[in-house]
């Protein structure tokens, strides 16, 4: 086991204690959970990243509302800690649940019926043990790939030379934490995470990653949980800029502010999976002009674009003058316009003009 | 450009240059146009594919109602012979679309608005050549990855050994033929393709593929173009047994017949990226007394998964006994079990018992 499991399987072997000791001294036993809520999720300017706050409460096992979601909790942690211990292969959240649902003998009820009761516990475990879901050993589907100067140790024994990863890119697995995906070099000038496969996938076959040095990342589309903490990861270990290029659109701006500040559903993982250096680069309306993007690949913002655009200025971390500038404009300008949508320039425009025009300029914002 | 792009190229010059002689004669200029209606798609029990017909139709210049997309026929063959003779990067079929979107000068219409009016014309000109959307320079995008015995030499010279891609795998390249991904070293002695990332996960963490000599791909669900394409590959070049490992529904049913007799709305895809010699390996409601598996891993058949079953059990391609005798044993038995669920009986009893038992027992059907 590696020795962060071990720690980890320490916290739970402690919350057992505790529990074992509330029997002992006749208490009801209980355990304390973060609150989830809306409530206790805030916008930490300081850092940078949306938070998960301290509120804590109780789950008693002599509760009527809370027996069941007790017994439940002891059983997640047991098996988290069983399988950290025999150092077990990840499984995905939907197969620890399977490995959990069983009748209760003599109580005619399982212990898990769906997996909507499981998950939610995960997420008190993680809590009471300060960890990432991937460091209890439990996997979400990755989608991402990237190419550039980096070279990887693999859990697995394999080294991973990302600028040699042909037409596909390398994929990004599911676990990205340093014993798994332990980074050996790193040569990049920047990192470049591009919001769509195809554009990433243009950018890849015109070798942009080696004609500009830089590391190119798609999470295609609105990334998963590895490819957000992979961010974080670089943004945190190495000093070279961090850029996000997307559709200008709320949806693009959106992506852009998940890798950089979370998002609030996930507010603890945000912690530690967001990338707070991170620029935006563009598609920004500025643009439009400054490319001469021209007219024929506008797209005019439909009811859903001006409602999102709304709730997205309404966010703290989307405060900022740039920010409510950008909104501002695109509502002024009535379009949006997609990443792909340059190639009406030239298929050679993004890589060639765009991106470094924009990256010479320092023309991004935050 | 490779030598079938030359031989692309040539057939769009002759289409252009008897719509040429069309003119020159006086004639109504026009293409022919192979339909893709549901009367002209049928299951060619000989090959075991989802074929299309010969059926066709002449698109006119001078039709009102034909007019404009005879004009974009011509733009997007024209654009394709242009791409393909520059070695252009290929692109997605939505960049394709924003290549050819402008402002017709005096008419004060655009060549096309939306991709909807693209896409079938990206179709119309793959019928016209006889080649695959990728032959064309288009790509969709891929989702799939896989490990095992393969070396692949690729289109940038990278060469990529597939036992040697870390925890993640090796990602599929959104081309997948041969002078895309070429196949330098196959030693495995067989291929399994796992529905789920989640399954696939869990056998690679295993080292499944190495254990047993096999190459291990999945699709993450619903395969996308290339792994469907790529499977077909192995399927032709490769006389070695497949395997389709998918969930106990209809829905997993389903893509095993997509990975092996093609689907309906890609009919003509379907005859060169469809495996006819991929057997069923399960789940199967058989499997659930040869392997006692459990009951809490059972799940309810709703009224979608019966109405499904229903239209399964009429299409051609299920007709086979064995199918229709499977449809009607999970009716009978009223629960479907996700290939996930095989983790209730141990983590490692899908690699170590499953998966070697049905295949030594030649326990699979088609």
């Amino acid at each position: 086991m590696a020795s962060r499991g071990q720690e980890i399987a320490d916290k739970l072997t402690k919350v057992g204690e505790s529990v074992l000791k509330d029997i002992d001294d006749g208490k009801n036993p209980s355990v304390d959970i973060t609150m989830r809520t809306l409530s206790n999720v805030y916008f930490d300017e300081k850092t940078g990243l949306i938070r998960l706050g301290d509120e804590k409460q109780k789950r008693y096992y002599f509760n009527l509302g809370q027996a069941k979601k007790f017994l439940q909790t002891m059983l997640i942690a047991k098996q988290i800690k069983i399988l950290l211990e025999q150092n077990k292969p990840a499984l995905s959240i939907r197969q620890l649940f399977y490995t959990l649902k069983h009748e209760i003998p003599g109580a005619g009820e399982n212990t898990f019926d769906i997996q909507e009761e499981s998950d939610p516990i995960i997420e008190d475990v993680e809590l009471m043990t300060d960890s990432l879901r991937e460091e209890l050993n439990l996997i979400a589907t990755p989608n991402g790939v990237l190419a550039g100067p980096m070279v990887v140790e693999d859990k697995t024994g394999d080294v991973l030379d990302f600028t040699r990863m042909g037409s596909a890119g390398g994929a990004v697995p599911p676990i990205v934490e340093d014993d798994f995906f332990h980074i050996k070099e790193m040569s990049a000038d920047y990192i470049l995470v591009v919001e769509k496969y195809a554009v990433w996938n243009l950018l890849n076959q015109e070798k942009y990653w080696k004609k500009n040095n830089c590391l190119l990342l798609t999470g295609k589309g609105q990334p998963a949980r590895a490819e957000r903490r992979l961010l974080a990861r670089f943004g945190a270990e190495y000093k070279i800029p961090i850029y996000v290029f997307t559709d200008m659109d709320p949806w693009g701006y959106y992506i852009y502010s998940v890798y950089k500040s979370g998002s609030i559903n996930l507010a603890f993982f945000s912690e530690k999976a967001a990338c707070p250096r991170a620029k935006y680069l563009g598609l920004s309306v500025k643009d439009v002009r400054d490319f001469d993007i021209p007219k024929s690949s506008w797209v005019k913002l439909n009811d859903e674009d001006y409602k999102r655009m709304e709730e997205i200025a309404g966010y703290p971390w989307f405060k900022k003058e740039k920010w409510q500038n950008e909104l501002a404009d695109l509502k002024k300008f009535g379009y949006k316009i997609e990443q792909d949508a340059l190639v009406s320039k030239s298929i050679e425009f993004t890589a060639n003009n765009y991106l470094p025009t924009k990256i010479e300029n320092k023309d991004w914002f935050d």
